[in-house]
This record gives structure tokens, C-alpha cells and sequence, in this order.
């Protein structure tokens, strides 16, 4: 950690390593300091669903009750034009990373089935699916039988399903750490077990001041997802963001049950992974740090996973874990520069969505880094001054 | 594992401790063969439960349709009088085992609590009350309120209760390995990863022929468990008995939710272990070896345990395990002399008992094989020719 | 585990698993009897190397003292053909697997560099490397600065090094696990915790008898490893086989140190592995089925890993563990028929070149099964009748 | 966490954990806030020593060259008492603390054997015994035959040895979970996953600013280990502190090798612990909070382990893990009140000595924070104010 880093990226998870690695392969002097382990906290505990489509509903928070309208994109919620590009980059992404570090990342693309338990989701699924038609968006209305001839193992106590094709899954973990290794590839350099304290100005650089020593750096991204909000306290801002817990677990079957996601109303959604695994998620629990999994967790998850697909009951016991997911006050990510110091950029508050737009997130940052700004997307729904509150005058 | 040994005994689970500590503190010359790790089976997978009381009732099979009548103990479960010394055993031999070997064996002394909860498992519990009353065992009843008063937490919705002050439980992997390490301390050799495949007659000795070549003794005790069965089959027995699988959780809670073991009559537990753990068991799955916890088995715990005591909803999930239990057919051990071949001793088939009847089997068995008999028990019951179907002529 | 399969394949290890899969591929009913889980033993411990040349030298024990002389290769050490033509389909098999399971095997083409310390060593790599020139196969002799050139990080003190850029590897659970996924893909049927006991003719078929019963099938496949002999000798033939435990450890580093597989005389190997990890193996300990991983063969490992790449001090400590893996009298696998029994197949005895015989193992089986024989292969060598000794009138 | 505290206690490693016991059970309302898992750091990691004897030599930097000298007890290091008195308490703790929780902490009471390797490491332990006969501690030559007889397994290549028969030890992380639970029978409240940002005044009382909120409490105890320092530094003083890492190696052993612990010159001491358990520690690096176990740190144990005791290259491998422990710039620790604030107590930096001097620092600081100040002790060696370094004005 001698000398001076062109940028120095706060944050060790899918995020900060996704920035990493664009910005090694643009050749910047890069350093990554991570307070923990690589991947140590939500970007593991992810389920790793690229749910551009899925994520998103007609009763989806940024269409109505939204407090910063955004104007150009008034009937679609803002940050679809980046869930859909990452969810792109993805395929080329998982040959790029194979090649560069050998790890797989796992990348499925079976699609996502959103079940109608109700007939009441069912309406609200059947407009969700008109809404896809008029954007273009691939989508499938499926009535029971098909859901039955599709996924013969889904309960048929259904009403129909929407079936989106694109929406993809990969190896949360495997991801993340593709990224941090590609990026050692380009030269960048990482510090685990090294937390950033304070950030402090020195002429037009910055100091970064750690467990470790003080890093010197021209650009600092902060991208420690649910931990940021507390780092930028220091620099004058205070960011509307909460931890949510997330529990899932993991079982084995002992022939693939599924192919495709299943993902229900109720919060619950069966991810079929590697080795006949089926990854079960998630609970929320809002405002704890805390990431032990509770028998209340555990019994929600399997009961509403045994309603979805009866045969997992006979599935094998693998291991359960939680997550603290970065959740933002409207629901949307902080993505820009600070609103006091030039150069130093923000990029945290992907919730439940880390994994999907980590890809485009690497692109943007190192984009706004790089001084490029970014020509293709609107960037004023992310921007950390969208609420007044967000900063302490 | 050269030169010849006074005792081998197939198998180091608790049993196989037991009876090589009582043998080797007589100086026997003795040698465990184990065909994995010491106590990999049942004996770890116990709840540790000393239940000489509770796990004997009214109904108990043994009273009524027994193949085999105790003439004894017409009124009395003929092997209650072995699980009610081994209890009272339990307290010297486990200060005698952390003194010889520093392994606390975690005994609890807070009785076990035989919870009501139906009208029909109330007057059952109340008849076992009087049973225990009329031979003179400790044993009491409380009422709803009296439940209240003595374990808070446990549910109100309930019958009353039995309670058996005695009935302590201790640490099953614990014990098990301060048997071993008290045998060793004692000069008692012991062989991991060492399967017996057969025995053969060699003089008025016998040779163990194994995977790690032949041993050579005077006496064999066989105390296999479930595996016990097909090494005995080379000997010309066959003895009824089947694998039982039973899966465990333990959960851990902030506060200590109960001072007894908690039993119901649908086959849950719910023991209070060091830490504020809490151990639930235990499903039973008769006829298979896998150690495959299923989702089923987990799921079935948690609900029962949480009907029994609503707070544990609120515990941190720690993990699950399975265990193979050596069930025989009519329910009683066998512990005895092998029918054809002097000098080859059997001690197998405790079932869900292994532990609670560790410490007198060890008795039994090392008296057997120094030729003084068991004067103070009648060991008929336990006989590996109580039924004529046990062996083949 | 009704009805009558075609092949009954004892044992879930990578060759079992191939045979499944090229079997149940062919439409067979397959199916596969694991006494413990799948890849339970040496299929998971091994370190992937797909050594076709690494393994053989001029040295090679078959080429001087083989008591079985093979007469077709009289130069050739016999079975090099079988793992040429296995190293080359691993290719096509790893896309084909992916597609079947999603399990990526981690095949890694990037050769071994078998190191010269000593003088001795540099003749003898270099004799080696004249063979492979002579009869076609790619090897490059480097000098100390080339291969100070090709990978920096290895010791300078060496006498230059015998390069097989053929020569892959791949992660050996992966490839256990995918062979065996893909065969349930295509049908095949799995019984983990099943022991087969014995095996007994009825008719033209057999029954295999298990600790879950007995089991009906046309032909079977025994592909247990080190626990084949012990079956067989059920059935009149006693193979000259012992096992030989393997420790090795895992590592991680925090830059790639190396490209290729170092090798070394010494018995010393270091594989690079998916995350920065480098997998260190192996000793060699005969005669013993215990897995314990020893203090002495740890630091065994580590002192002449650290004599080969000293760096690897700094390195990080993740794990270690042993497998047991099935030697022969002579070093050559058995792959062929019972030779009492029609029907009864063996393939077992592959010692440390499991994972690199494995794809060609399933498909000469496959044939064999299927009554195709093998055209491609003298098969002669890894025959059962090769020395009268193998089995007893 | 509502309502107002007596007493918030951060950090819930072993000396914070033995202060909320103390205060506790002396009625006090006590909340420990602990940013991850109970003894999540240097507590559970430690070897748990009670060398109150056996770390104190006459070269001790405190003797000699100690930049604040104690005057009272001039040729005394000056915490000699407060070790000497701790580990006298622990016979009766241990009693009360498995009284109270059913945990047995491991207490072994067969002293330390000091080995002199070389001719200058046995003149200074003959001056370290003539110390410990001058003021009365118990203290015993042995010559190379005396040891020979002693510890057999010892190696013979030794000058002698100082045996120091009241210097046990226990299980570091059992003594740490003792004095939690032990703490909530006595109604003290835990929260872990709760990380303490800033101590602010309120009136005469304090606020606790928290990641899950704000605590209030009358009085404030920072036992935080290396941790310490950066929350301390929020309320202006800076104190003297560095983290080392330790690293240590669990293996096991078939018969016990050795009774007493073995301690040597080079820094190497071998605990026996549980269940034939052998404990090799530890490395020292300083000034890094990585928790990594690295290959060399493991090699040097191994070696100097190997030095010691022989038989250790047999023994199986178990685990190793690293531990980050509190040292001051004196070696010193801090107890006593924060020099600006009243009512904040700091209690820290016991570095090695963290298991041994809990139950004193427990008693200590209770009597601080009630008022009562100690006696017993002069804590002026332990004040905050020892340099006027330690704080800033």
C-alpha cells in the first residue's frame, strides 16, 4: 500500500469488484480495500437471480408512490434501462471472467416463472405481462396446464404463471469473486481485514485512513454496500439507508425438480443451482446488522417453498445462512459523486439487486471515474442529491 | 496390533467404550476395532437423554404383547431394573471420567418434564404416575398451573404433566469419548478405520480378520451396533434387527428457555444443553442407513418443538444431524453370550437407549466376560435365544 | 429399487460414475450402489491431474520389472495408449457435461512442468522427453532460464525442467459429480448409505445383496475401489489390491504464482486451482484405510512445496485431507470380466490416475457391457487372469 | 435495549464478559453491546494459559527497561500481583461458573514446564527460579533426568527445566462463554452484531450510538480489545495500540503425550487440551488485524512443536486459526477511569494475558465502577494517564 493509487474503491463485495475490474482493465492503479473477507457479506448470501424483469411490477414502489418522479421515464421505473443492459452483459461477461481467472460463475438462462397463487396475483401478473408486450420485453402468459407441462413438479394449485425467458441466474459468490481475481489480473491490488475509518482531503487527492495505514488515492469509490452510510457520515452526508436481513437456505435433491426460478408473490422464490442444489430465499428483516438465521426464518422459508413445489419435503438438508442487504429510503441506489468532493463517487444501495446490476454498475463507475460521464442512461434517479435530506447542510 | 489381546471389541461407539474402560480398569489386555472414528454413529448422534423413567410407560410393549414374558418383573419392563442403576451410576462415573480424562460429560440433573397435551395422553401419563408411585420411584404430577409455575415458557395449551426428577440427560458425544479416553488411560488399545469382516475360531481363541489384518483374542465382544448384525450372520446367528434413523437440531437461545428436558408424547424432545443450546429431536425413520437429514424430518421438529414452547421461534438455527440407531425386533438389547461360540459376547440393539444404558452394559459385559456372571440382574430377557428365530440351526 | 435394472454398478466414485454415464447414455437401466456418498473417497481427494505423460517415465516399473510383460508395446508402458486417447476426450466430455449438469470440471490446459533438481533427475527428464520425441507425443526440454521465463515464481535452483503442455487437469469432485449427475440426467438411478454384501448368481442375472435389500440386474459393474476386493472374494477371486492413503493440502495466494502444474521427483505436486488456489499433494502412505491427515505429512508437503515455489510461505492456509486410493500388485487397474462369471465386470485399481483414466474407463466398459468389446485397445494387460495368482481355483 | 442502564459494557470478548458477570451479580442493570459473536476475537482464539508465573522472567521488559516505573514494587513487575490473585480465583470460579451455566471451562491444574533449550535459556530460568523462591512462589528445578521422568515424551535435547506447578490452564473459549451466560442468569442483557460508533454525555450519563440505535447508561466500560482504541479516540484520547496476530494448531493425539503444558524460549508452548488434543501457539505479528493462517506461520509451529515433543509428527491434524491481540506500547494494560470523562472506564489491552487476568479485571473493574476503588491493588501502572502520550489535549 506504498505510493498513490489512481482510485482506491471502498467495499470488497460484487459491487466495488465489479468497479475494480473495469477500472484495472483500463489500466487505473487500483486498490480495493475491504474491512472483512472478499464477498463477505450480502454478495455471498445473494441468490443470484438477474431478475431485470422479474424485479419489477406494475405495483412497483417507483411507479406511484414514488417522491422523486422520474421525468423521463414516467411509466417505467427508472433503473429497468440499467437492470436490462446488465442483465446483457452478462453472457459475455461469464466467458470474459472463465477466461481470465477460470472460475465459472454458474450463469443459467432458464428463466424466471412468477407464479399466481391468487387470483388476485394473477391480475396483477397478467398486467405486468401486458406491460412487458408494449416495451418489448419477452414475457409469457402460461395458464396452469402449461405451467404443468413446463414444470411438471410446481404445485398445480395454481392460476397460471408469467414466464419471463431472459432472466437469467448465476453463483452469487462465484461472481464476485471472478470479478475480484479478474481484476488482480489487470493489476489491481486487493486489502482484506482493512477498514476505511475516514476519508479526508489532501490538495486534490484524498487519504484514506485505516486499521492499515492511511492509503493515498486521486478517486475514492465507496461501494460498501449497507457500511457506506456510516464512512460517508463522516464526509458530510447522510444517506437514507437501512440493513435488511435476508435468510435463505439450501437443499439437494436427488433429480432436478426445476429448471427455470420460481418466484412467488409471497417473497419466496426456489433457485435451481449446481449439483442438483435448490437454493431457497429469502425472508426480510428490516433495521438489523445481525446475521443469525432463526428457526421463525428457516420454518417461513420451507413451508412457503413445500406450497410451491410439494416435493422438496423429501429434498436433503444442506445449510441455511443469512445476509444484510443495502436498502435505500425510495428503494433505488445511490450511484454518483459526492456532493461536496469531486472525486469521490458512491455506487451502494443495490438491495436485492446487487448481483443483476453489478455488471452495468462496473461499467458506470468506471465511466464517471474515468471522466466519461455516461451517455446512455440517465443518472439523475441515482444521484445522491435526488432527496434534500440526503445531506446534512 | 501385534501379540495377542484378552478382549477385542467390534465397535467404538458408547457401548463399545463403556464395556473397553470397565475391562481395561480390571487389566484386561484389550483392543477396539472401529471401522470409522470412534462414536461416528448413534453415539454422537444421541440427545444424551437418561430417561430410565420416561422412556418406559404403561403402554410400553414390553408389558403387554412381549414374545418373551419376563417371569421377574411380571408388572415391570424387564430391563427398567438395568436403566435405573445405570442412572444412579451416572454420577460417580462421570466425576471418575473428567478426573481421569478432563472431559466433562455434561450432566444435567434437572429431570424431564412428560408434557399432556390431549385428555387421552393425560390419563396415560397419570396411570404411568401410579406405576412409578407403586414401585416406589420418584415421580410427580403438576397441573397446568404447576407446569406454569415450574417451566414458564413451556406452552399453556396443555394437559398438565409428569414429572421425573431423576431422569438426567449428559452430553452423548461427550460421554462417549471420555469412555475411550478413560480405556486408553487404562492401556486399552484402540484401531480407527478398522473393519471387522469375520471371526474365526483359532484353539479356544479367536482371530478378527479385518482390513488392516488379523488380531488375535480370547474373547470378542461384538457391540456393533446396527452393524453388529451382519458380522454375527458370518457366525451363524441371525438376529432381528433393523437401522432406525432419527434426526436431531440444535438451535441456540439468547436466555435459558428451560431448566428439564421437555418430552411429548409425539415423539419430540426438546433437551437444554450447555451454552442456552437446545437440542430437538427426534424423527424416526426405521429401515434405511442414510444420514440424510430431510427437509421433512426438519421441518416436523421445528413445528412440534415450537408447539410445545412457542418462544423458540425466536432461536438462532445452529444445525441438523442424523443418526442410525440399532433397533432389535422385540425392542430389547441383546446382551448375552453368542449361542455357538463361547467367549464371543454380543452387546447391541439399545435403540434409543444406548446411552442412558452405557454405564451398567459396561458392567454387565466386563463381568461376563471375567466369568463372574451378573448376580444382580437376570439377563434372560436380553438372551440372544429368547426367540428361537435369532439364529439358524 | 424395484424391478430388474441392466447394470447394477457398485460403487459412486469417478469410474463408477463414468460407466454410468456412458451406460445409462446407451439407454441401459442403470443402477448405481454407493456404500457411503457419491465421491465419498480417493474420487474427491484427488488432485485432477490429467497426467497421459507426467505419470510415465522411462523408469516406470512396467517397462523393466513387470512380471507381465505386455507383448504388443513392448517399449511402451501399456496402458499410456488408454490415457493419451482419455486426456483427449476430456475435452469434448467437459462442454458435454456442462450442458447436462451445469457443472463446470475446471479443466485447466495449460501442461506440467516436471522440475530436474538434482542432476539424476535432469538425465532421466531428459531420457523421458527423447521417448516422447520419438514417438510423437509433445514434451520441451527448458533450461533453467527458460523456465525462469515461463513461470518466474518456481525455485531457481534447478537443473531445468521436462515441459507437457498436453497434459491438463481438472477439479476431480467436479468431475465426479458432473459423470454422475449426467447419468441421472440420462435415467440412471443413485442409492447413497447402500453396502452391497454379496453378489450371487439367479439364472442368467444376479442378485446383489445390500444392507437395503437385494437388488436384480442383468450385469454388473464393480467399481469400488479399494473395497472391490473384499466383494469379489465373495465370488472366488482374490485381487492383489491395498490401499495407499494420499495427504494433500489447499492454499490460497493472493496473485496467481503459477500457470502450470509443477511437478516434482520428490513426489511432490502443485496444482493450480479456480480462485487462487494451489493444491499441494501428495504422500503415500500403504497399507492403511484411515484418512486422518498426520502433522509429519503435512509438513512434508510444505517443506518441499516451499522447496519448489518459495513463495508459497506467504501463502494462506485453507485445508487439508486424505483419500484412499486403490493400488495393484502391479500397478496396473483391473478392467475386464469375472473370470468365473459372465457378466460380472471389474474396473478397479486405478491408483493415482482415477480422474485421467476415467473418461476412457466408462466407454471401454460401456463396450464391454454391451458386448461391443474393444477394438481400439489390447485389453489384455488390465485383465483379471493376468497372473494366476488373482484368483483361487 | 429501551429504558437506561447502569452499566453499558462494549465488547463482549473475556474481560468484558467476566465485568458483566461481576457487576451483574451485584444487581446492576448491564448491557454488553458486542459488534459480531460473543469472544469472537483474541478470546476465543487464546490458548488460555494462566502463566502468571511463566510469562514473567527476569528480563521482562517491565524490569528494566519500562519507560513509567513502578515505584512500589521495584524489582516486581507490577502486575505480578493481579496475575497471581486471578489465578487463584479461578478454582473457586470455575466451580460457580459451571454452577450457573453447565459450562465446564476445562481448568487443568498441572502447572507449566519452562524448557531451556540452550545454555543462556537455563542460566535465565535459574535466575527466574531464584526470583520466585525469593518472593515465595512456587517454583522447581528439574534437570534434564528430573524432566526425563516428569514428561518422558519431552524431548532428551534439553539443559533442564523450570516447572512452575500453579500455572494451569483452561479452555479459553469455554471461559469466555461461561462468564456471558453466566452474566444472564444474573439478568445482564447481550446484543451482538451491534457495533458502537461514538459515546456521547447526556447530563451525568452517556449515550451509546450504535448501528441498531442509541443505548443510554449511567457508567460505560470499553473492553474492546484492539478495538478500543479507535472508539476511544471519538472522546479525544489516544491510546497506545496495536493488534498482533497469533496464529495456533490444533492436533490430536492417540495417547496423551504430555501432563503439564510445555513452554519454550522460542515462543513455542504445546497446551494439552480435551480428548487427547494437543495446542501448538502461537506466532506474533504485529500491527495487522488479518485473521489469515499462513504457511509459514504454520511450519514454524510445527517445527518448533516437533522440537519439543518428538511424538507430536504422528499426531492428526485438526485446525488452526489466528486470534488479533491488544498490545500497548508498554505492554502494560489499561484499566482504570478515561481521564476526561467520569464514569467511562477502559479496561484493555491485556494482550497474551487476556484468559488469565479476566477474573481479577472483572473484580477490578466492578469495584471502579461502584465506587468503591480497589484496595487490594495499586492500579497506577494501569492508568490511562501512565504517559501523557496516551491522550491528546
Amino acid at each position: 500500500m506504498s505510493g498513490k493509487y489512481d482510485v482506491a474503491i471502498v467495499g470488497g463485495g460484487v459491487i466495488g469488484g465489479s468497479i475494480a475490474f473495469q477500472l484495472a482493465k483500463r489500466n487505473a492503479r487500483v486498490i480495493v480495500l475491504e474491512k472483512e473477507r472478499i464477498a463477505n457479506e450480502a454478495s455471498s448470501a445473494a441468490a443470484g437471480m438477474l431478475g431485470a424483469q422479474s424485479e419489477f411490477s406494475n405495483d412497483y414502489p417507483l411507479l406511484s408512490n414514488e417522491a422523486y418522479p422520474c421525468q423521463k421515464c414516467s411509466s417505467t421505473p427508472c433503473f429497468l434501462p440499467l437492470a436490462l443492459k446488465s442483465r446483457e452483459m452478462i453472457v459475455s461477461l461469464a466467458e470474459e471472467l472463465k477466461e481470465l481467472t477460470g472460475i465459472d460463475i454458474g450463469l443459467v438462462q432458464k428463466g424466471i416463472l412468477k407464479i399466481a397463487l391468487t387470483e388476485e396475483e394473477r391480475e396483477a401478473l397478467q398486467r405486468n405481462n401486458e406491460f412487458w408486450q408494449r416495451i418489448g420485453q419477452p414475457a409469457q402468459w402460461l395458464s396452469s396446464e402449461e405451467v404443468a407441462d413446463f414444470e411438471p413438479n410446481v404445485t398445480k394449485n395454481l392460476r397460471g404463471a408469467l414466464y419471463l425467458p431472459n432472466d437469467g441466474q448465476v453463483s452469487a459468490p462465484d461472481l464476485s469473486h471472478a470479478f475480484a481475481n479478474a481484476s488482480l489480473v489487470y493489476g489491481a491490488e486487493w486489502r482484506e481485514f482493512t477498514e476505511v475509518f475516514d476519508i479526508t482531503k489532501e490538495g486534490t487527492s484524498y487519504r484514506l485512513h485505516t486499521n492499515n495505514g492511511v492509503v493515498h488515492a486521486g478517486a475514492v469509490v465507496v461501494a460498501a454496500g449497507t457500511w457506506s452510510a456510516r464512512l460517508l457520515e463522516k464526509t458530510g452526508i447522510s444517506l437514507s439507508m437501512y440493513p435488511v436481513k435476508g435468510e435463505c437456505v439450501l437443499v439437494k435433491v436427488e433429480k432436478p425438480l426445476i429448471q427455470a426460478t420460481i418466484f412467488a408473490k409471497n417473497g419466496c422464490y426456489i433457485v435451481p443451482k449446481r449439483g442438483n442444489r435448490l437454493l431457497i430465499g429469502a425472508t426480510s428483516t428490516p433495521h438489523t446488522f445481525d446475521k443469525k438465521v432463526t428457526v421463525e426464518g428457516m420454518m417461513s422459508l420451507l413451508e412457503r417453498a413445500q406450497q410451491l413445489l410439494p416435493d422438496i419435503r423429501a429434498a436433503e438438508w444442506e445449510r441455511a445462512w443469512a445476509g444484510i442487504r443495502p436498502q435505500t429510503g425510495d428503494g433505488v441506489p445511490y450511484i454518483g459523486e459526492h456532493p461536496h468532493y469531486p472525486n469521490i463517487w458512491i455506487a451502494t444501495g443495490h438491495y436485492r439487486n446487487g448481483i443483476l446490476l453489478s455488471p452495468i454498475t462496473g461499467i458506470i463507475v468506471a465511466d464517471l471515474v474515468g471522466g466519461k460521464g455516461s451517455n446512455e442512461f440517465d443518472l439523475a434517479p441515482f444521484s445522491l442529491t435526488r432527496h434534500q435530506a440526503t445531506y446534512k447542510l
